[in-house]
């Protein structure tokens, strides 16, 4: 049959790059593509005690169905915990639970964007961020990075040219995919910014507890006297990302948007996880958690940054994160890294080409890098055929 | 600060009704309201023995990121249990994993609907497909019933004026409000207008498996030559709401899209909670469950009508629903039961209004009640209390 579809889905389509990336699935493939987590630190023991705890103490309840909003005691812990570790004074009301932050920023645009409305984001943004907004079919304006990440001047400028932007999306700790962290001066005047203007801020922090080095730079939202900050967390890199657990932390009038959608959507997130996660983090904590993956991703951060120095022809350029899940590396101008992943994978390596992060297209010459999700040894040995593949293309 | 928001969150209002309803949480509350399964039902023990085990055969993956289709095992285990049962042969290739059926409509608005695109569905309608497809702000073109479901000459009227409709939605068996059925003759002719004028049908059918008296009616789905029915299924019903697990049963041209979709909007459902269900399903059976539930609602069904008969005055109006979760009640045109849910509160019991269920507005005398979810001693003491109510709005 004729497909008669929304006019939306002409703009999203199946990615060319999702499905060599599916290749990288393959077990002999050494992957430094995907964002995933070390699944050797997941506390599976712990979860198995938790898991008849939950079924056991609340078993009708974890297994019914619950309030759109989420379940309050993570809810609260969220509250208590997490926003306070990262500076931010809030109750359990100002929390909804979402699937992962992915469905956090699907909500975003549902909630702000129609048609040709403006998005303003770092150049390059998240992959998965500019797809969710793209079902809604908006313009983005996209603000140069320098190793202090989005530049402010430069965003002055673009909001002055479009002073009705729906709000600047930003990743503002270890960003995906360039690992960069914008500066705590960049932070105030970026808050100065939106409250001038009255644009929201929503700011995207999955990576903020993975902090290996240097200062704790205050988050935006810990700045925020005018509700201007929209907030989105997760567990999916500090705890397990197959339970779909995040949230966003708003000011409650915005937060009511939030929770209205959230219904229409899916009703809610699952009982049964929610209670996993809460169970868990009363039990056990979190933060020593935290502190195991910080002190392994910090070594293969190290380890990968030490082979680009040895195994990468010299004229590569490349992030140094101060925590976080990646490297950003950039080739030649002339270099299409789409098709350089094509050799890539003859030789059993893998990374993600830099163009999709980039919502306007371009830049075909960057590429990232996943330093969390594979042991030491394939680091080196991953590395190693990566070198290889670049010194070809170096000659 | 003053919000400026998409253009569909004019659509999207927090409901007086669903707040009027949070009040049905209290404890001392009968709630005929929710469309909830019986908890005690919930196999509990058998899930602590499933968790621990996908925990240790597979807690890796069940913690880490999975594919976006969803988990290749219960997508076969969906293919080759759940779609068979209901006379449809498809392999699991045709299946996306969704949080529950909820998130399914929430794609089908998304995939098909532009602002005043035109929805047909049933007089009443599920309030939860009415809330995920006004999303996309389409318009709906209600089409009366009556004992045998949707009226198809009036469908045929219907897209003989809307011919540009987008889908047309319904749910054939045990209706959700009405408890209603569509007959088989009326599922063919709908078919076959649905391929002559080249319009989808979305089958939504969470309660199919629920018959509890005479013969099973083909589903649409399974008499489906030409890839136009877009099915939608979920173990919300009977198995566990909690985990949020439904399913698109679609051709694959057509559930790439929906693949697509889900990718942007949450990346995946839970890798825990699919493995769960997957083994319990691979180690129990979901048949035998679902006789258990049956059963038991069977009972309370026949119990329910039998306190309708002998609580509510004379002249009200009730369904006989041969299967699902509930009945529908209609009183004299003047009676507002919004209204009346005030006085059902002071007397601790609770339904819901009628008027949520037709998306154009009208038709305040009518109420839908729930017997699935309260023991039978409680569903005689709460029509005891409605009753109560009612004759004195009739006196």
């Amino acid at each position: 049959m004729e497909l008669r579809l929304s006019e939306r889905m002409n703009y999203l389509k199946a990615s060319e790059i999702r499905e060599l990336l599916k290749l990288t699935e393959q077990p002999d493939i050494i992957s430094f593509a995907g964002g995933l987590p070390a699944p050797e630190l997941f506390p599976i023991e712990q979860l198995k005690l938790i898991s008849h705890k939950v079924l056991d103490v609340e078993g009708k309840n974890a297994l019914q169905y619950g309030p759109t909003e989420g379940y309050t005691p993570l809810r609260k812990i969220i509250a208590e915990q997490r926003m306070k570790a990262v500076g931010v004074n809030v109750s359990f009301e100002n929390i909804l639970i979402t699937n992962g932050s992915q469905q956090g920023l699907d909500f975003i645009g549902r909630v702000f964007l129609d048609k040709d409305d403006v998005v303003i984001c770092e150049s390059p943004s998240y992959l998965g961020a500019i797809n969710a907004f793209r079902a809604y079919m908006p313009k983005f304006v996209e603000i140069p990075m320098d190793d202090d990440g989005m530049i402010v001047e430069e965003l002055e400028k673009a909001i002055e040219k479009y002073p009705n932007a729906k709000f600047i999306y930003t990743i503002p700790d270890f960003q995906n995919p360039t690992g960069k962290t914008l500066s705590y001066e960049r932070r105030v005047k970026m808050l100065q910014l939106a409250e001038k203007y009255n644009i929201p801020i929503v700011e995207d922090n999955p990576y903020g507890e993975l902090r290996f080095e240097g200062e704790h730079i205050p988050t935006i939202k810990s700045m925020d006297k005018n509700g201007l900050v929209i907030y989105l967390g997760t567990f999916s890199k500090t705890f397990c990302p197959g339970l779909r657990l995040g949230w966003i932390c708003a000011e409650i009038e915005m937060l009511n948007k939030f929770i209205i959608v959230k219904q229409g959507a899916d009703l809610q997130s699952s009982s049964i996880s929610q209670r996993e996660a809460a169970f868990f983090m009363t039990t056990y904590s979190l933060e020593e958690h935290i502190e195991k993956i910080k002190a392994i991703y910090r070594k293969r951060r190290d380890l990968m940054i030490e082979m680009i120095k040895s195994e990468f022809p010299e004229e590569v350029k490349y992030t140094y994160p101060h925590g976080g899940l990646f490297t950003w590396v950039s080739l030649r101008e002339d270099i299409d890294t789409a098709e350089l992943l094509k050799t890539a994978l003859l030789e059993k390596v893998a990374f993600v080409p830099g163009g999709s992060f980039f919502p306007n297209g371009g830049h075909p010459n960057h590429f990232r890098l996943n330093f969390s999700n594979m042991t030491e040894e394939k680091i080196v040995e991953g590395m190693k055929r990566l070198g290889k593949v670049l010194k070809e293309v170096y000659r």
